[in-house]
C-alpha cells in the first residue's frame, strides 16, 4: 500500500439557459442530472462538489422537488458540497457589480434555506476571469473558485507547480483558486476509466497531492451519445467503483475539505482568461482562422506543449465586437439596469438578472447567440424589467426622445419610446432602426442575426451527417447536407429602415444572396439628425434624419434622402422624402429594407395587397401591419445562418428580410415622397 | 501633392522615480527634457502631446520654474497638449481605486492651475492595462489613453485595422484608446529620420489616416549614447524639419485634435496587457527563458509576425509572485493605506501616494526593484505615512500585537509595534522577521533582496564591457567583467532570525555562497505561535514561536526551537530556547541569520566584542547594536546581486548578511538558552 495519497477534487457544474423550453430541462434531467446523482449516492465514500445554477434549482423546486431532497440528503451526509454562483449564470465581470453580488447572494440564500448548506465556493460562469473579480467575490462572501490549469499556465506557471490551490487578491481582498485539470476534462467520461486512474497515479508519482476536475455535468449523459456510454455501458459506475477500490491512494475530497486540510500551494495573479476554446471563439473570424492553423501546426510538430503557456487566444468581451447583436443586447441590459436600479422595483430587478444569463451573449460550440429562442428570452426579460421599472412613470414621461450613446460606440443613437413601443435608431449606421420593442409582448421585433463568416465555416465541407462518440470538441458533423450553399455573408448589418438604390432592371430576387448591385451607399453612410426648425408633425416622439450621397452611374447624381420616424399610439409612421439635387432626370429603384426576427410562418405570411402587408407572429401572438403609399413591390426572404451546435453544423432561420421597393422617376430637382405606417397589434 | 494626409500623433512621456537623487533629475533635465522642448519650440507647426509625471513637475517648479513657463507658452500657442496621470506614477490597477482617482485629480489640478490646461488624456503608467480601468478613469474625468498596438493585436485585431482611435468601456463607462506604433518606438530616434518618414508614407499608402507614437522622453537624450545622436548629431532637428517639409501629407496633431477631427475606428476590449517586454519580464525566470527561446526561434524562422497576436508573456501583477520583496512592499502599502484612509490625514495621504510610485515594485531593464535607493524611498514614504496616520493614537495603542494575513499568502503573520519600531514576523516562513521599521528615520532595516535566477543571467557571458548606440532593448553590456562569479542563488528568502544548524566542523566562510550543509530544515519549516499560557515576560508586545524538526545525522535527533521576540523601548529582545527531545547527546553549531539592508560601510562595521556588535548606517544616521549572551562567533558577508540596468549588467550590494553562531553541546533532553538584544538608536 502506498504511503502517499492524492486528493482528487471532483467538481461538476450544471446549467441550462434562460429560454430553454421545459422539455429540454426534463430531458436533460432524466438523461444526466438525475442518474448522475442517483449513482453517486450508491458510492457514499466518493465525494463531489457540485454546482447547479439557480435556473435549474428553481426548476427542480417546481418540477422535481424530490431531487432537491436527494441533494439535501447527500449534503447532510457530507458526500457533496454545493457551490453558489450568479443565480441566473451571468458572466460576472460584464454585469453591474451590484447585480453580480446580488445574484450570488440570491443563490447562496437558496442553498442555505432549501438545502441547508453554506456555500464557500463559487462556480465561475464559463471560467471568464478578470483580475478585478476578487473584489466583488469577497463582497459576496466567496472563499474559493475553480479555474482551468490553462489560466495558471497563461500566467507563466508550469503544470508541475500546480500541486494545490493558490491565493490571489485584488484591492487586497483574498480569493483561493483551484486549477482544474484540462487533461481530466478530456479523459472524463470519454476515455476508459483506467486512463483516468493511470493519470491520477502518474500525478501522484510526480509529487502532486491535489488534482482537480471541474466540468459540465451535462457531459454525463446529455451531450451527444454520452448517455449510452456513461450509463448504459456503465462508465460512471465503473469510475466510482474504481475510485472506491483505489481509496488507499486516491482520496476524493470536496473543495472545502481540501482548503481545510492543506496549505495554499502558492500565490498567483491570473491574467484575463477563460478556457482556451473560449479565447479562440472570442477572436475575430480571420484571426481565429490563423489561430487554428497555428494550433494545428504546433500540435502536429509536437511543439504545442512548449508553446502553450504563451499561445493564447483573445478576450471574452470581444464577443461584443465580433457580434454587434451581442453588444446591443449587452448595452440594452445596461440601459435597463440603470432604470431598474433607480426604480427600486424588486420584481424588475429579478427580470433584469434573468436577462443577464450568459448563453445568448456569445457563441462557441453550443449555439448561444445563434439560437433565436435564447436571444428572444433575453430581450423578453430585459423589456419586461424595463416595463416594470417604468410602470410608475406618468403617461407623458413614457413618451420620450433620447439622444445618447446607447451602444457605446462613441456616437449617438436616438431612442424613441411610447407606452406601446421603443424604436431605437442609429443615425451613424445608415439611419437604421436597430431595435423595435413591442412592450405588451416584451418582444424585440428586430432581434435578427447578420450572416457573417465564422472560422469554422472553413470546415463545412469536411462535415459528415452522422455522429460518433468523440468529445464535443473534436466533432465535425452536420445536421443536413449541402449547408455550404447557405454560406452567404452580409456586407452590412441586418438592421431595419436601410436605404438601397438599384438600377431599374435589377432582379431583386437576388437581394437575399447579396447579388444586387447597389447604386448608392446610403446604407453604409452616416445620417445627420436634422434640425427640427421645420415643423415635423407627428403624433408622438419624432426624429428626422437626412443624408446626401451620390448615385453612381454614367453621371453621378447627388440625392438627399430624408426620413422621419414618428411614434404613433399603435406603432409608427415613417415618412420618406428623396430629392434629386441635380438637373439630371433619374429613374431608379428605391428600397427600404426591414429585417424582422418574428416567428413568421411562410404560409401565414399573407401579402394582402401591394399597399398593405400583414406579418403574423404566431408564436408570440401579435401582428405587424404595414401600409404603404405608392404601391411598392414587396419582396421577402428568410435570413438563414449556418452555425455550430453541440450536434454539428446547423441551419437556423434568424428572421424575415422584407423589402418594399418603389420605382422612382425623378426629374432634375424632382422630389419623391412616400409614407409607411407600421401598426403592431396583439393577435385577436 | 498627394490629396491624402496622415495624422501623426506624437506622444512623449517623461518620468523620474520617487527616490532618484536631484543630481539625476538635473542631469536628465539638461540632457533630455530641456533640449527636447527647446528644439520643439523652434518648429511651431510640429505638435506634440506630452506627459510629465507629478514628481517631475514638482521638481521643475522648485528647480526650474522657467521650464514650466516655457511649457505654458507652448500650451497657450496650441503646440503641445499635456496629459495627466497618477501624480506619483503608480500602476493604477494595483493601488486602492480611491488613491488612483485622487492621484489623477492631483496631477490634473496641477496642470490646470500652473499650466492653464484641462487635460483630457491620461498617460497609463507602463501601459499596464486591466479591463476594469475605464471605471476609475471615468471617475477621474479621463477621456482617452494610449496603449501599444500590441495590446490591440493581442485581442485578435490586425495591424491594418488600427486606423484611428477605438472605443472601449467597463461597467458601461466609456474610454477612448489610441494604439501606439511599436514600429515607430523602435525607429525613433534610433534609426535615420528617413526611415520614419518612409514608414509614415507606407502607412498612408496602405490606407492609414492616423498613426501614433507614444514613448519615453528620456530616449531623446538620457538613454545611453542618445544625447550625442539626438542633439549633437542633430537627429531631432532633422526629424522636426522633415515633418515640416512634408506637412502636405504628414500632419502632426495632438491627441485631442485627433479626437475632435475623426470618428472612432471601432470598438475594442483589451485583455490584460502591457508592452511585450513587460509581459516577458513578469514571467517566472524559467518560463521567461522558454519564452525568449521561442521568440528567438520565431524571429529567426520569419514566423513571428503571424504568431505575434497569440504569443504573449505573463501578467504584470505576477511581479508580486516572482519577487516576494515586491509583494511585501505592495501589501505594506495596502496596510498603510487602510490606516491613512481611516485617519483622514492629508499629509499622510500624500506620503502614501509617493509610496505607490511604480518603479521599485517591478524589474525589467531599468533596475527597478533591484535598486536599493528606490526601495528605500518607497519604504520611507510608507513608514512616514503610517507614522503620520498614527500620530494621534494614544501611546498605549501604539504598542500592539496583531495577527493577520499581512502579505496575503493565506497564512497569518504577526505584527509587533511600539512607538519606535515595527517587527513583522512570518511563523510559516521559519518564524523569520521580514520587516523591522525604525520609525524615527522611516527606515525598513530588512529591505534586502534575495539573490535569485533571472532569465537574462543566461546571457551574462555574452556581455561586453562597452557600449554602442543600439536601442536599449538590444544591448548586452556589463559594467564590470567577471560578473558570472556573483551569480549565487539563495535557496530560501533572505529574511532575518532564520535558524540554521551546521556540523561543528562546518566552515561558515562558505555560508554566503550557500556552501554550508544544513543539518536541519527549520529555516524552511512552519513555526507555531505558542500558546501564551506560559507567562512570557516582556517589556512590550511579545510573540513566542516554536518548531520541532529533526537534525539529520547518523541518528536523527529531534529538536524543539522556541524563540520569543519582545519589543523594548529601544528595540527588541529575542530569547532562544533549544531543547534536545532525544536521549542522544548532540554537539552542533546553531546560527540565527540576519539580513540588513542598512548602508553599512565595511570600515565602519566595528565588531567591538564577541558579545556586542554595532552596525552603523552612515547614510540614514542610525546604529543597530546587538548584545549577545554566550559569546557567539559572528560572521558577516555582503549580499550582492547581478541585474540588468539601462547601462548593462551591474553588481549591486543589497545589504549585509550577519550570522551569530553558537556551539551547542546538548545532553539528552538538554536545553540551550540564549538572549539577543537589539537596540536601534539615532547616530549621535
Amino acid at each position: 500500500m502506498p504511503d502517499k495519497q492524492i486528493n482528487f477534487c471532483l467538481g461538476v457544474h450544471n446549467h441550462q439557459p434562460v429560454g430553454n423550453p421545459p422539455e429540454i430541462f426534463e430531458r436533460i434531467y432524466r438523461r444526466a442530472y438525475l442518474p448522475f446523482v442517483e449513482i453517486l449516492a450508491e458510492y457514499p465514500t466518493v465525494k463531489a462538489t457540485i454546482h447547479y445554477c439557480g435556473i435549474l434549482l428553481a426548476w427542480f423546486e417546481e418540477s422535481h422537488p424530490e431531487f432537491l431532497e436527494l441533494l439535501k440528503d447527500l449534503v447532510e451526509r457530507g458526500q457533496i458540497e454545493l457551490r453558489t454562483g450568479g443565480f441566473y449564470e451571468p458572466i460576472l465581470p460584464i454585469i453591474p457589480a451590484g447585480d453580480a453580488v446580488g445574484q450570488i447572494r440570491k443563490l447562496t440564500e437558496f442553498l442555505e434555506s432549501r438545502l441547508s448548506c453554506s456555500p464557500k465556493g463559487l462556480w465561475l460562469a464559463e471560467r471568464v476571469w478578470e483580475p478585478h473579480l476578487p473584489v466583488l467575490l469577497n463582497e459576496a462572501g466567496i472563499e474559493y473558485i475553480v479555474v482551468d490549469d490553462f489560466h495558471f499556465l497563461s500566467a507563466g506557471f508550469e503544470e508541475e507547480q500546480l500541486k494545490g490551490y493558490f491565493i490571489t487578491e485584488a484591492e487586497n481582498r483574498l480569493l483561493k483558486v483551484f486549477p482544474a485539470s484540462m487533461k481530466l476534462r478530456y479523459l472524463i467520461p470519454f476515455e476508459p476509466v483506467e486512463k483516468t486512474l493511470a493519470y491520477l497515479d502518474e500525478k501522484l508519482k510526480s509529487g502532486s497531492r491535489v488534482i482537480t476536475l471541474d466540468d459540465d455535468g451535462e457531459k454525463f449523459g446529455a451531450w451527444p451519445k454520452t448517455h449510452e456510454a456513461v450509463y448504459e455501458q456503465g462508465w460512471l459506475r465503473k469510475f466510482f467503483r474504481s475510485l472506491e477500490a483505489n481509496s488507499d491512494w486516491v482520496r476524493t475530497s470536496t473543495f472545502s475539505e481540501c482548503l481545510t486540510g492543506t496549505k495554499p500551494a502558492g500565490r498567483i495573479y491570473l491574467p484575463t482568461a477563460s478556457y482556451p476554446e473560449m479565447l479562440e471563439w472570442s477572436l475575430p473570424a480571420k484571426s481565429a482562422e490563423v489561430y487554428e492553423d497555428i494550433l494545428a501546426e504546433l500540435k502536429a510538430s509536437g511543439a504545442y506543449g512548449r508553446y502553450q503557456p504563451f499561445f493564447k487566444g483573445g478576450f471574452f468581451r470581444n464577443f461584443f465586437v465580433k457580434y454587434p447583436e451581442s453588444n446591443r443586447m449587452h448595452k440594452k441590459m445596461w440601459h435597463v439596469a440603470d432604470k431598474v436600479h433607480r426604480s427600486g422595483n424588486k420584481e424588475a430587478l429579478d427580470e433584469l438578472w434573468k436577462g443577464q444569463c450568459n448563453d445568448a451573449y456569445w457563441h462557441g460550440v453550443f449555439g448561444g447567440l445563434y439560437l433565436p429562442h435564447l436571444r428572444t428570452a433575453i430581450y423578453e426579460k430585459l423589456i419586461k424589467a424595463e416595463a416594470l421599472a417604468d410602470e410608475n412613470l406618468p403617461e407623458e414621461l413614457r413618451h420620450s426622445l433620447e439622444t445618447t450613446d446607447f451602444d457605446k460606440d462613441g456616437l449617438n443613437e436616438v431612442l424613441l419610446s411610447n407606452s406601446l413601443t421603443n424604436f431605437y435608431l442609429s443615425p451613424a449606421r445608415g439611419g437604421a432602426i436597430f431595435e423595435i420593442d413591442y412592450k405588451p409582448k416584451f418582444n424585440n421585433l428586430l432581434n435578427v442575426l447578420t450572416r457573417r463568416e465564422e472560422a469554422y465555416h472553413q470546415k463545412i465541407k469536411e462535415a459528415v451527417v452522422e455522429k460518433d462518440v468523440k468529445t464535443i470538441h473534436e466533432m465535425v458533423t452536420a445536421k443536413e447536407a449541402g449547408l455550404e450553399k447557405y454560406l452567404i455573408y452580409d456586407s452590412y448589418e441586418k438592421l431595419s429602415l436601410i436605404d438601397h438604390f438599384f438600377g431599374i432592371n435589377e432582379d431583386l430576387k437576388g437581394f437575399a444572396d447579396g447579388l444586387c448591385r447597389e447604386m448608392g451607399d446610403f446604407h453604409l453612410s452616416s445620417y445627420d439628425i436634422l434640425d427640427s426648425n421645420e415643423p415635423v408633425p407627428g403624433p408622438g416622439p419624432t426624429i428626422q434624419l437626412g443624408c446626401t450621397r451620390e448615385i453612381k452611374g454614367e453621371k453621378n447624381v447627388p440625392l438627399l434622402v430624408k426620413k422621419r420616424v414618428s411614434l404613433a399610439p399603435s406603432g409608427a409612421i415613417i415618412h420618406y422624402e428623396i430629392r434629386n439635387l441635380s438637373q439630371e432626370a433619374l429613374e431608379i429603384l428605391f428600397s427600404t429594407e426591414f429585417n424582422f426576427s418574428m416567428f413568421v410562418e411562410e404560409k401565414r405570411f399573407s401579402r394582402t395587397a401591394a399597399d398593405s402587408v400583414e406579418l403574423l407572429d404566431w408564436v408570440n401572438g401579435f401582428t405587424v401591419t404595414f401600409q404603404f403609399d405608392g404601391g411598392p413591390s414587396v419582396e421577402s426572404f428568410p435570413i438563414e445562418t449556418v452555425s455550430l451546435s453541440d450536434e454539428g453544423f446547423e441551419r437556423i432561420c434568424q428572421g424575415l428580410m422584407f423589402l418594399p421597393t418603389w420605382r422612382l422617376m425623378l426629374d432634375g430637382e424632382g422630389i419623391f415622397e412616400t409614407k409607411l405606417s407600421l401598426k403592431i397589434e396583439e393577435q385577436p
